[in-house]
């Protein structure tokens, strides 16, 4: 277990994020006690996300300079987000001091394209998980990866099993199934269908094939990022 | 199967709601196709959530007007949104004529003082099930409640399994499972400690005491909502 006694936990905030990817682990996180949660953008505009809405960011780049944990969201602007040299900066100013550096879904893309996953295993949407070895760093299907002091949690929802899970860490056990239950965290999916395998070969290409005419672009862009990685 | 081309969908917004409770399912209806998602709020100014940033409304009151599913989140802040007339109003307003009429969490409560559950089966966060009879509802220890067209959600992260049941009402199982997959919900929480019975009566007490010690008037304002509740 960690010592931290007012723990500050640094999210990125950036356009057309999967909004789910940064809230819920930020509903858990508030609950670490004594935390401080800033949402962290290029400007205190607005950012708007992938479901219609805004969210509005606590503070710029240049103020949050370090952080206990550093949490990257993911969602279709992670390719965006790969490609710009000051969110890469950022990511990789704050990962290279903080305690934790981890991330949900695609979040762990731009972990990697700041060279901060070279060497580590990660994981990250199931239907982004190729990418991650373009960054050096060593795909694992699990929800949640930990390797040293990094942390990875799978697509969207796995963002609350990883943050329990790092709760768990830093808390200890009892304070992070206060936090299970305080969530009222007994999940009850509707299907079995939330992993590729679980859903079938049909459905699984269906969605990723989906989710590669959305973006057409994102192989070469990724892949692009990942020619220009700098070393953490 | 509801027949809905365009469902439009409108979250109530208030402060010091518990942002999960309304960023969970507005994850999931982004994915209904075709929808329309609208935050709406007393005014445009932000509207500071439990975690310490804001979420920017989409529309105030007088704006919207109807809405294929109303859903109703909750959070400490929905004891001041059971007392505010105008919140009432609009609730009681959409709720009159929406196809949908939903909740997560304590978001039910202010569904119950708006006067829409009287006569209707309904859940809510396991800690305050049993102001639910307050405002004539008969309480169920389920995580989704389906009575007729009003749908709620238990605590917090019920608002996923929620959102993906109501997906599968309106649009078939087929694109509620791909749904899930997209959102890659396999869920695994790292304890089982996501109810009381699972949890046990020690945390389950501990929990609950807390959340009366940090709103110690709560009791007594609910009651007075509920003597005040005008019938919908």
């Amino acid at each position: 277990m960690s010592e931290m006694t007012s723990p500050s936990v640094a999210f990125l905030l950036y356009p057309d994020v999967t909004q789910l990817d940064l809230t819920a682990p930020a509903q858990v996180f508030s609950r670490l006690g004594g935390q401080t949660i800033h949402l962290v953008a290029a400007s205190m505009e607005p950012v708007a996300t992938d479901c219609g809405f805004s969210i509005l960011p606590t503070a710029p780049f240049g103020e949050v300079t370090r952080a206990d944990i550093l949490c990257v969201p993911g969602g279709h602007g992670c390719v965006a987000a790969m490609e710009d040299e000051e969110t890469l900066g950022w990511v990789r100013a704050v990962g290279g001091k903080a305690a934790w550096v981890t991330s949900v879904c695609t979040g762990s893309l731009i972990l990697g394209a700041a060279g901060l996953l070279a060497g580590y295993r990660a994981t990250t949407h199931w239907a982004w998980r190729d990418y991650l070895s373009l960054f050096g760093a060593e795909p694992v299907a699990e929800r949640v990866v930990f390797d040293r002091n990094r942390v990875t949690g799978g697509g969207v929802t796995a963002g609350i099993d990883f943050a329990l899970a790092l709760t768990a860490e830093i808390r200890g056990d009892a304070h992070a199934k206060a936090v299970q239950l305080g969530l009222e965290y007994d999940p009850a999916p509707p299907f079995d269908a939330g992993s590729p395998e679980a859903a079938g070969p049909e459905l699984a290409s269906f969605v990723a094939e989906r989710g590669r005419r959305e973006s057409p672009t994102r192989d070469a862009r990724i892949r692009a990022a990942a020619a220009c990685m700098q070393p953490a």
